[in-house]
């Protein structure tokens, strides 16, 4: 295997091992194991847990400024909807991320900072997306731009936070609960949505079927 | 001192050091130095670190039921505000709860139940107050359940997670940080006020001022 695609097979598997167990209790030991490499091998590649963690945040970034780099070109409802679409199913597919977000962070100065970045990045993006559509007259903000803010701050609160609020509920991890953290982000943002809501949120509904889809089929 | 008094002396003081220090970093030795009393005293009342915590969240629930209590007998717009300052500012002081509260959930089974089984009677109380409200002519829901249930939703997500937000976004901490948090929730239910909105919004201001007021004076 080359060096890259070594570190490939490292993170696919502590991705899925962290996803399953969490981080206290999945080893570097372990994950050198489930690949089939050396501890030596492993530690030539990544010094610790922390850098493994951080590697694995460096992927979700990347794949949110890919979907963004889509999005904001063409900057429409249905684009919309997908991007929160592809928002909730990034967060399902890094869920050991979002499920233990506050202690990760508070333990790890640089995924802070990193975390802290792209976040101020991605909001002022969003912040930007909606203004567009609100000038374009495909959302109803009237310019307001403080309101924008606050409504972008929010969906951001409930994207991060949905998924561990769904467990706390007592309520089984699955694709309905995927759709059930989409849903509250859309209700959110219907009031500001202009002419035929309902069939706006139908739409919607059909853009996440298909990004589900796309997903499952990769 | 009486065990009642003992036993309050060592929540207050476990209080203000976990929202400090956090709780990983208070063991009950110095809990009870601070206190003032013997470790074999303060485990006389407390087992263990767990019961300090739980004892804690079990205040929390007291006081969010003391809260309700007050407010359900009068279906207004001024008090549906002073129950979301009154959130707001509980979650403030007692911090330390809600910036750890997905590990300390997860690693306490009874602690999780009791969360889990305070959080579904209080939001189906906020459903069933959003609802009277909604008969009354004081929200714009027109009588549609599931958007009720899933806008209290998303204020729970905002309310027990705002603080994490604002701390991993690189914000202070202080007085102005509650009233942020109570905005956003505040933002969220606009679309659904009657009427004069920006004088509810007003009134609503004024409310979590008298909130805030009463507690600085207690």
């Amino acid at each position: 295997m080359t060096t890259r695609q070594t570190q490939t097979r490292i993170l696919d598997t502590a991705l899925r091992l962290f996803n399953e167990h969490g981080t206290a209790a999945v080893s570097t030991n372990r994950i050198a194991e489930e690949c089939g490499i050396s501890k030596g091998n492993l530690h030539y590649h990544f010094k610790n847990k922390n850098e493994i963690i951080e590697s694995i945040f460096g992927r979700i970034v990347d794949e949110m400024n890919a979907g963004w780099y889509q999005d904001h070109t063409q900057p429409t409802i249905r684009h919309m909807a997908e991007m929160f679409a592809r928002q909730v199913l990034l967060i399902y597919e890094y869920r050991f991320f979002y499920r233990e977000m506050p202690s990760l962070l508070r333990d790890n100065d640089s995924l802070m900072q990193r975390y802290r970045d792209n976040r101020q990045r991605r909001m002022a993006a969003l912040e930007e997306f909606f203004a567009v559509l609100d000038r374009a007259g495909a959302l109803r903000f009237d310019g307001d731009s403080r309101l924008i803010k606050s409504i972008v701050h929010s969906t951001w609160i409930i994207s991060d936070n949905w998924l561990n609020s769904h467990e706390f509920l007592g309520r089984p991890l699955d694709d309905q609960s995927v759709l059930a953290g989409y849903h509250l982000i859309l209700d959110i943002l219907g009031p500001y949505f202009v002419g035929d809501q309902i069939h706006i949120l139908d739409e919607s509904r059909a853009a996440i079927g298909r990004v589900i889809h796309a997903r499952m089929e990769a």
